[in-house]
């Protein structure tokens, strides 16, 4: 049991190629949605992660800044959602821990699904100014297994106030239909703990 | 802007020194907050992050597998407040991203405060058997600024609910003094965007 001081989270080599190929600007939100949930379904055809992934896109023009993705089982870090691999890797790129920095465009965040319990806080925290998401229902927790956890009963309304934005509902049946293919094939759902 | 394909969050040099100089078992809780909270005050002195630590122990035994600290500004990742750190790292030393496995030995996570509404989520998804914190009422963000985020209203049940037993209110004044400390020294505070 050898001491570590550090983690890292990576993208896998695909994720990194299939986003070189992409353009700089992606203008409609519903194409940068469509992008976002085929990441998520290439993260399980690789078996590089869950059936998630989020990007973060300069709001008013498109720019790509980049596209993460589920990486909880292959970095053993269980916080390592797509949204936080987003946020984080835009921050890298940024070189700033505040996204909402007033040095910086506006910023957006488009996954394919709602925020999870620990999401939720990590969206609040990034300074991102909006939140786009493909639903928000009971269906990917029914679907997949995966657990959302205690989310805030009016979680929309606090983040809000909080001042960012929120879209939802964009290519809901698209983010569904890759849940349904992950169900069908078996994958294995990591929730907070895989005993009792 | 150069695109990065990964993140990483380290401890400071002073942290992985101070813990080397540690025992390898620190057999009361009690003793183990004490720690925690020391390395919290640590933290702000050497000015290597926010006034926050967290310690992830073998429940039974007192064994300690890592002291984490908050590294939000220096690492530029917002999510990388203490619980996270420490728990991301014990994952790591640990080599799973489920510290609740059936393999493991019951693990216990030590911080300085309650969650805030990221880790809240964070400390469920991690496999962690227990939590102790210093204090949960209104204390910490009432001294230093730093913002909770919408918790939900039964925080503490839903966590019960899901396996996770708690411990509150231990060595509370102790871990309030370095927030006073953290205030009147005038040290940066970040919470979700430092613009409106």
């Amino acid at each position: 049991m050898p001491f570590t001081n550090q983690f890292t989270v990576s993208l896998p080599e695909w994720a990194v190629a299939a986003q070189a190929e992409l353009p700089t600007h992606i203008p409609s939100v519903e194409s940068q949605m469509r992008e976002v949930i085929r990441f998520s379904q290439l993260n399980i055809d690789h078996q590089t992660g869950g059936p998630f992934a989020a990007g973060v896109f300069e709001r008013d023009t498109g720019k790509r800044i980049v596209i993460g993705v589920n990486r909880v089982v292959p970095s053993n870090v269980s916080s390592a959602h797509a949204e936080v691999v987003a946020l984080s890797l835009a921050q890298q790129i940024l070189q700033t821990w505040d996204l909402g920095s007033v040095s910086l465009p506006a910023l957006q965040l488009v996954v394919n699904w709602r925020p999870c319990a620990m999401c939720y806080g990590a969206t609040l925290w990034s300074g991102i100014r909006s939140l786009v998401i493909a639903g928000s229902d009971d269906a990917c927790e029914t679907i997949t297994g995966f657990d959302e956890g205690p989310m805030h009963p009016e979680w929309k309304e606090e983040m809000i106030k909080r001042g960012i934005s929120i879209q939802d509902g964009l290519l809901y049946e698209e983010a569904i239909a890759v849940f349904r293919n992950f169900r069908d094939r078996g994958f294995v759902v990591y929730n907070g703990r895989s005993s009792s």
